[in-house]
């Protein structure tokens, strides 16, 4: 496969599946049409209309817009849905740096289409030979994706928690890596995508951070999250990401990235050279 | 002013100005609708629909449509339009990696709403305090933005020239760089916009590379078309973009690639940092 088909892959949403949760007139969220009428209910909450769903009138800040969904979500929860329940907040914003206009847990947010962002670190050591990447296994026991490959360290973005201070927070859990050495990741950029899947919708974006680590630096997985790191040549990283789908799906977006930034994809050899960088930013 | 205004200012123009010029059932070009009724004039090349301009049954190939859009545009040049003709054809490609629909002189792409691609080249130096980053300024005389700052090296990209090949003959022309420095430049992405200016539009598509130089080269204005080349800190280059207009405006949009893909930018500090990223690969 390409890497264009990664890209494809991560943006396999079909909007008329969708209808949009309308709040403030932004789409904040993207319900399945066959869930709507779950949503009926709720009505002290939700208001089913024609062609969206909007919030009850009276929900009118962000404390009782977010009471209000917690009430719904936790009976929801109690019919066995949303497995992966956290207790973890996200912010529901238009778009990154607006003010979040609710929150909202993070298990429940592909089920409502709701946009969220997240941390990405490139972990990589520079040898004679070339860039060498960390690349993560995913413990076999995690609720989503179990056993897939990863990216040295990733994670959700909560409300209220600085990026870098989340890249640190990460590092530590994920990794073991110091504080010290992890503040060093340097922001690079960020991907977008919005990818359909039986949880609902992730109209996803990511930051990505390089961290370059001194070559005697080894991980070490701390907290469950992680079955086992490995060191490889960007070469084969690559080759990994073109054989098919051994990474979780938006690490291979993150990989595409990464190798493009560090001048590895040969802008007159691949065809799609353009489609990847427009690609990976893409608006849903 | 802040970065995200340059992605603005590059994308500023309003689609109801411009009527499609449809190709094989593309959009290859974009003509203001003040000017149809010029194309209407003839006839023999181009049919004015209610919505749309379209090439004349016939014209069904590469050959026949690029030798009767160069009839078309000799006969207005004949009356004083393209000042800046150059006598060097561009290839009409849906996206870049499509086969080319026809040719076309590169002057008249922005009277014909075609959309260009080129090669940008931040040329830099790491010193001991940082990155310090090449600029160029663009000669009194020529035709387009005169004087103003440039990135290092930049030039359209030809129909048949590779993307290196070309970096190395305008770092050469423009920059005095020998070929073997030069073929040292990573490409590191791509950047889309669509501005629109009196010519027309440019839908334009930039490939950026990045060329570490070392400390004690010096480029040197060769074939006039820079005036002046000024080495200064990464810092300080970020300050003229956020001044204003100093750069010519696509050279803003380059320059603020290199500073996300440098984590120059603090992604925590930078509220507009996720739509700067998605802002400079923005489809037309």
């Amino acid at each position: 496969m390409s890497f264009l088909d990664h890209i494809d892959h991560a943006n396999n949403w079909n909007p008329a599946d969708f209808v949009a949760l309308a709040v403030e007139g932004h789409v904040l969220g993207r319900i399945r049409r066959d869930r709507v009428a779950i949503l009926g209910g709720f009505p002290d909450t939700f208001v089913i209309a024609a062609d969206h769903v909007a919030l009850a009138p009276g929900l009118d800040d962000f404390a009782s817009r977010s009471a209000a969904l917690d009430e719904v979500l936790a009976a929801l929860r109690a019919t066995g849905m949303f497995p992966g329940w956290r207790g973890e907040f996200y912010p529901a914003m238009p778009e990154w740096g607006d003010a979040p206009l609710f929150q909202v847990e993070r298990a429940a947010c592909p089920w409502l289409g709701i946009r969220s962002w997240g941390v990405h670190v490139n972990g990589f050591v520079r040898k004679r030979d070339g860039i060498h990447m960390w690349i993560a296994r995913r413990s076999r026991d995690k609720p989503s994706y179990p056993g897939m490959l990863d990216n040295m360290v990733a994670g959700g973005q909560p409300i209220g928690l600085g990026l870098v201070e989340n890249v640190v927070k990460e590092c530590g859990e994920e990794a073991a890596i110091p504080p010290d050495l992890a503040r060093r990741a340097a922001a690079v950029g960020a991907i977008s995508y919005c990818h359909q899947l039986d949880e609902g919708l992730k109209p996803d974006q990511q930051f990505c951070f390089d961290l370059q680590l001194p070559a005697d630096f080894v991980p070490r997985a701390a907290d469950g999250e992680v079955e086992s790191f490995a060191l490889l040549p960007i070469a084969d990283v690559a080759r990994i990401v073109r054989r098919g789908f051994d990474f979780k799906f938006n690490c291979n977006l993150v990989v595409i990235d990464f190798l493009i930034r560090h001048g590895l994809i040969d802008a007159d050899g691949e065809p799609d050279y353009v489609a990847l960088c427009m690609g990976l930013h893409r608006a849903p």
